[in-house]
């Protein structure tokens, strides 16, 4: 059988990863995809020490890649969303398919790129993008195919996990955990888009827009990190009977399409409360099967790679099968694409966890509940502890019921408003993720 | 776009559910197959009164759907091994495709099956045949094709989920809950098929031949139903910290390959001993992506549906692209499968939880311990506590370390043969499910 030529470009964690789990188990996967998959051409700034290039081409220039003859598929793993992009086009327009893990420029600049693939006649496989080896992508765009999804809640960036979990589980601050994160190497140098969401943004964006039908748009999804979230809060949420997770969160309903990424008490009793470390999850209610989740590794080298790979592999047997372009990139013909409207965050309904720290007074939790009531805000649940010995403020912990965060703003402006509440009150949106 | 005409055969639950999402979510799955999936020819011995069958052509004879000429893809749901088989053989020959839910028919004859199917250049799919709507034939075949699949462990039959979980969170004997599982339609008025494991064994020796690549061979799997457990076992798993679940387990090493459905020991922090009630899921172990977990609805009209019709939107975007046979039925062709060797029960090694019921004297627990020391056999943990007043027995939990089956045969029948132990040892095996 002819062999399926491979353009390997980039050879850092995940290109080396990619180049190895090819050459190991190339036996597996040929006698999967029928058809050897041949790593024809790499391109790579410099080697990969790990990677046993001796028989291989290799070239300092990855438009050799695009352009190369002997190469069907090109594997985009530089990164980035500027030459990342120009190399991705190129190649689409000299006739090669693309496996890529990058989010950002899927989630930036797929839209284009996915009509650009189009008007080609290749495909755009993204499997590695979102949630490492986990084939959420397939699952969603293939193996639910037969559901309307209502909705999908992702844990889908390991280190912001590996952070939450190691302060509920040790009671550290954020801080702390961030440098002990850094230094294990689960956290950049800059661990912004990390810690801020915008990563999980990126990820999000693409399975709502496999999920629901809708044109990628990463501006639109609402984004909060897990900076101010305090150990003290994870202890409240467990007394609560909730875990302090950070999610990205993807609703359809008839106001439209909710995006949001940030953090947010979970039920203790859900599988997804009980993911931790670096692992990733992602939970999608069809309306057919109803909820079903999915676990695994989201990044490192080899998951990524198994990724990558299975992406290869159904590329192979399309070319094999002669049939180049048998899914939309999108799950959907761009034809088919929906423009539902993205839901406010103002109107955004959830439960909601508020932490007010108030003057040691009396009246402050009657103003606390006036103020709730008034704005049709139902209490599910109130913690208020006697103050430890000297303290001269406590902390009161609402839980409320489902309410607009408009509403909520306006509680929150109205209690920071108060004498007796003399700081910002902490505020996190609850999903009880219950179909 | 030509519409892509299904032939469904069966109107129960499951065919009156798959009949219902159909229609329901016609123009989603069109969309998608970027075909309109249209039920050309319905066979059935009753109408379903779920289903608006006015504007449908039905038969009373399903073998006219397997020979219909307006029928490109033939979907067997009329269960069992006998009429059913010989449907879709004769659907086969007939040249149209086929997507099945039946677990015992792909377990029983699925090398004659697929054999058959190659032989006439059409496609055989069963998602609907194990875990319901977890789109976990796909994972394996497709979404996982990076990796060596190392060993798997699910959660595959839901009426023995939902009895485990009963008798672990409320103390429930065994019989107790099963009347009522019977009662509430979890179960059959023969539940043997689920409680002695059968029903797990047809859907473990599935996804065993997909991720190793080896022929169906239900004969050679070893069962071990879940009627002899107690709500005591529980509790001592519990303490030791575990949970017991009847797990299909099924293993590759250079040993060969293990395939066994039994009552199993798994450490509580698992995502899998936190699956309760009627749900399935099922662990993975990739050589690559490390450890991955499907969880889902296992059973059930729509879920299983759910699965039926991703199956029929990946064969009709097949029969769009004019590539009607993309997938080997086992992910494999053929000629690929390996002979691999089934490693004996005797050969497989885990840890046990041994019960033993002896009598309150002194020299027991020194007896207990020489017999497993003799054999090799080392404790991890050991419980005894002092028996109830008026008690003459005492029960000994102990807990191994990893030893080969036929070793602990052989303690076992040395420890019964002990006069201070006057009735049989209640054993379960151990898995930790680390990788």
């Amino acid at each position: 059988m002819k062999p399926v030529k491979i353009g390997l470009c980039g050879l850092g964690t995940v290109g080396g990863g990619t180049f190895n789990v090819l050459r190991e188990n190339a036996v597996e996967i040929a006698a999967r995809a029928q058809a050897p998959l041949e790593i024809s051409l790499v391109g790579a700034r410099r080697d990969n020490p790990l990677c046993d290039l001796s028989t291989t081409r290799v070239t300092r220039d990855i438009f050799d890649v695009a352009r190369d003859e002997d190469v069907d598929i090109v594997v985009e793993l530089i990164g980035g969303t500027t030459v990342a992009r120009e190399l991705v086009e190129t190649a689409i327009r000299n006739g090669k398919h693309i496996v890529t893990a990058n989010k950002a420029l899927i989630a930036e600049h797929g839209n284009e790129i996915f009509a650009l693939a189009a008007e080609h006649g290749v495909a755009v496989r993204y499997e590695a993008a979102v949630a490492g080896g986990i084939p959420i992508i397939k699952a969603l765009r293939e193996g639910l195919a037969g559901n309307r999804i209502e909705w999908l809640a992702g844990i889908i960036n390991g280190t912001g996990n590996f952070i939450l979990s190691e302060m509920r589980e040790h009671g550290r601050e954020f801080s702390d955990v961030l440098a002990e994160a850094q230094a294990l190497g689960y956290a950049e140098a800059d661990p912004t888009f990390d810690v801020e969401g915008i990563d999980a943004a990126h990820k999000l964006v693409i399975l709502a827009s496999l999920a629901f039908g809708i044109p990628l748009q990463f501006e639109s999804v609402y984004t909060e990190g897990i900076t101010r979230l305090t150990p003290q809060d994870m202890d409240y949420a467990e007394e609560l009977g909730y875990r302090v997770k950070h999610l990205g969160v993807a609703k359809q309903s008839d106001a439209g399409v909710e995006l949001r990424v940030h953090p947010t008490l979970i039920p203790k009793e859900r599988l997804l409360a009980n993911v931790n470390g670096v692992k990733n999850a992602v939970l999608v209610e069809g309306s057919a099967v109803g909820p079903t989740l999915y676990y695994g590794a989201g990044a490192g080298a080899a998951p990524t790679a198994s990724a990558v790979v299975a992406d290869l592999v159904d590329l192979a047997r399309d070319i094999s099968a002669e049939q180049e372009n048998r899914v939309p990139s999108l799950s959907v013909t761009d034809d088919a694409l929906r423009d539902l409207p993205i839901v406010p965050m103002a109107d955004v309904v959830t439960p909601w966890y508020l932490r007010i720290e108030a003057e040691d007074k009396p009246g402050v939790l009657s103003k606390v509940a006036t103020i709730l009531s008034d704005l049709g805000i139902s209490i599910e649940a109130i913690i208020q502890k006697a103050p430890p010995p000297g303290a001269t403020r406590v902390p009161v912990i609402v839980l409320t019921s489902h309410a607009a965060q408009g509403k909520v703003d306006e509680a929150v402006a109205r209690m920071e408003a108060l004498d007796s509440i003399s700081s910002s009150i902490s505020r996190i949106r609850v999903e009880e993720l219950d179909g």
